[in-house]
């Protein structure tokens, strides 16, 4: 019988991975990778405190579906739920959705598995489910599932930002899951199956394929390009900041859902960039744009890409030299009350748009304690000032209570809500 | 100064480096991975009798654009192919695709390069140019560039076949790019990069990402699976099949047109699978719908892979062991005049389609010496009775004249067409 392997099994590309993987480094081509991808196939453990996918290094591929509950039937939407952690642990662990998998079942039923993923080793694979604000609480107001009170205060829904323009068909949604992979046929396979496995209870509302992970959520990880050119992520919450992450990145009890505490809140948004106008704009303009210079990623006035901004320097001409307006001022913690985020987000081509150009941009993903704090304020301050808006515009937004991890066989995605 | 650096240039994985390729890859992790992939950060020479991306090991991502004219002027079209060609000869080789790159031009100016792949290695980047019917002679039968009497016979446009669906926006076209490469961000900066060199003289008119390869091109890789879950690419023309690729893979000067001697014809379809259907049929039909077992890829009746299909097979029912309406009995050459095809294409994901459905598919790629005898007597047949078709629509077509190569640095893409 053909089943998925489990290759390199053994430690897994966990927190406790990275250094060990560093070692299986030089055998890869590529020094300016991280070692977390040097083990491409490697499975990430999927039980724990808190869900993977979040500080798991970012992995160089992306799945993102949002779906709509098309049941009102809360019996069925937990089963689902339950079936679908089996499928994310076995799937995570490089297996086949199911226990019969693509090719072992009856030959008369359909499999227990689509099968495109037979041979390729987990490949990195994360899956990490959130819950919308919806899932509570209809437009309407109606609780749905009984779980309205529930309901987190931060998912409070988010403001309308200056020059938003968000398609409500690819935003929002009452479930979302994130699947990440080095491989993005065990992305595509991952999101497929936990579909199938839905049938009937839910239904896609929007998905989204990315590449070329921009934000490295690890020290361990070389800095990736977002589509403008620049690396993207430099300073971003990694794992390796054990203080600030519990500061920054956990929900509490405390914070007011008891069921949330060890989870984390998702805002995401499809930024659409208009690359053919960017790539037309002197070299200068895009550096004094981000702050930082192209090649090395540098804050302007520094050497090199760790080094700190100087946002008090002023250049011979009186000017700041970072500008006033500049990308990583405006974002930046000391202006934001101290806010950090967990960035995590992916590259995007979707084809063109009909109109000579290509659909590409930017699907942003970040993690945080509690968006009211930490997206919000930032995502003000960018939105008000940030020249690269002219370059850029929001066209879909998601805000997800993503769960704490699932901590054993008994447990499963959404019991601590559904209790 | 920051630039691309050149990994592992040495020999390259043109067809001379596959072989050499399989003792590197005993350093790769998943052992089902093929050789040709082992080095995925290697330059694949650019000059040479024929374009690469034809017989090229199949590299693992896609990024393929059509492109209409949009000017009127054909100095301007080839002095474009002339810089286009020069790019691709670099980007091939993981330079920038200007002199100066994404960095090293004047702060005043915008860069010759969009710096997303910079520290990228090549990742056997190829640019496979064609060129469609319109170029030659528009709808109303204007020779708009003064070549209409050097279109070949070969691009007489295809015809309707039952059940195509296509949709005009995103059909046919002026120009094609075939980017492949084993890494998306090198794919997607070289299309960029060639549409930004364009700008005022072509129009991007679609574009399509795709993944997984499916349709190995040599005997050195591993069968990738397509989203129906199968092993997809058993039976194809490989670059080992010397006679078969002199006699049903390139064009030659006495074929009609002379400058296409060397060269090969291009048809693309994107055909989109509804896969929530298919997921719902049982194994033992998905099989028979094949002609082959789902877990091996071997022909039903036999045991391995690579066994031949007894076509003549009946078993204990008296029926044919490989159904009559089977997709690899009505596309195979002994029922098509001997008829090969050398298929290239992609698996694709773009979203969901609105009805909570995954717009999934196969974006697919096939060379041949002449359609007329190769894609349109297989594609009528399986248009005619092949039972895939239940779960399958043809919404893209496009047909492709693709020039032999660019020989050296006086050479461009089209100057044989255009001298
Ligand atoms: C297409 C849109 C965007 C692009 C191309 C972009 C790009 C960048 C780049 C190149 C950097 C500098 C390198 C780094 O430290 O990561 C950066 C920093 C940052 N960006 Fe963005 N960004 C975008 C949107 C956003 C949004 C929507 C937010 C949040 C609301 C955001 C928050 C940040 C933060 C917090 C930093 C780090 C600031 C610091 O501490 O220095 N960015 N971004
Ligand atoms: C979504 C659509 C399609 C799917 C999923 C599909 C899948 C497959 C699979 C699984 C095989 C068997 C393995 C192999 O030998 O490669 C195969 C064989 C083949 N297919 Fe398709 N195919 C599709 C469309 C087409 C089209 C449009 C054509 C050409 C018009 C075509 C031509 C062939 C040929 C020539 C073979 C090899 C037959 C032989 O010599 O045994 N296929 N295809």
């Amino acid at each position: 019988m053909v089943s998925r392997r489990v290759a390199l099994t053994a430690a897994g590309v966990g927190i406790a991975g990275v250094a060990g993987a560093a070692a299986v480094g030089a055998a890869m081509m590529d020094e300016d990778r991280s070692p977390a991808a040097a083990s491409p196939g490697d499975a990430v453990p999927f039980y724990g405190e808190h869900q993977a996918g979040i500080v798991t290094p970012a992995q160089d591929r992306l799945h993102f579906a949002a779906f709509d509950v098309i049941t009102k039937d809360r019996a069925k939407l937990v089963e689902m739920l339950r079936e679908w952690t089996a499928a994310a642990a076995r799937m995570t662990q490089g297996r086949d959705a199911g226990l019969l998998g693509a090719v072992g079942g009856q030959a008369e039923a359909p499999p227990d598995d689509t099968g495109e993923a037979l041979g390729l080793p987990a490949s990195g694979l994360t899956l990490t489910i959130g819950f919308g604000r919806s899932l509570f609480r209809d437009a309407a107001g109606v609780d749905r599932f009984g779980i309205a009170d529930r309901m987190p205060a931060a998912l409070e829904p988010l403001p309308h930002f200056p020059g938003d323009a968000l398609r409500p068909e690819i935003s929002d949604g009452d479930l979302c899951v994130q699947a990440c992979a080095n491989d993005p046929q065990v992305a595509v396979h991952a999101i497929r199956n936990l579909a199938r496995i839905g049938f009937g209870v839910v239904s896609i509302r929007y998905s989204q394929l990315g590449f070329g992970r921009t934000s490295s959520t690890s020290r361990e990880q070389a800095t990736a390009r977002n589509l403008m050119g620049f690396k993207d992520g430099t300073r971003n919450m990694k794992l390796e900041d054990t203080d600030l992450l519990r500061e920054q990145l956990w929900a509490r009890a405390s914070d007011g859902a008891d069921w949330m505490a060890g989870g984390s809140y998702l805002v995401t948004r499809r930024i659409r960039m208009t690359v053919e106008t960017w790539d037309r704009t002197p070299l200068a303009e895009q550096e004094a744009i981000f702050g930082r210079d192209k090649g090395e990623g540098a804050p302007l006035g520094q050497a090199k890409e760790f080094d700190e901004p100087d946002f008090a320097a002023k250049g011979a001409d009186g000017e700041p030299v970072i500008a006033k307006e500049a990308h990583i001022r405006l974002a930046h913690p000391d202006f934001n009350n101290g806010a950090h985020l967990l960035r995590r987000g992916y590259n995007f081509v979707d084809g063109s748009d009909g109109l000579g150009r290509l659909d590409a941009g930017l699907f942003f993903i970040a993690y945080q304690r509690d968006p009211r704090k930490q997206f919000v304020p930032v995502q003000r301050s960018l939105a008000r000032a940030d020249i690269l808006n002219e370059y850029i515009r929001h066209v879909s937004s998601g805000l997800w209570a993503c769960p704490p991890g699932v901590t054993g066989d008994g447990d499963h995605w959404g019991r601590a809500l559904f209790a």
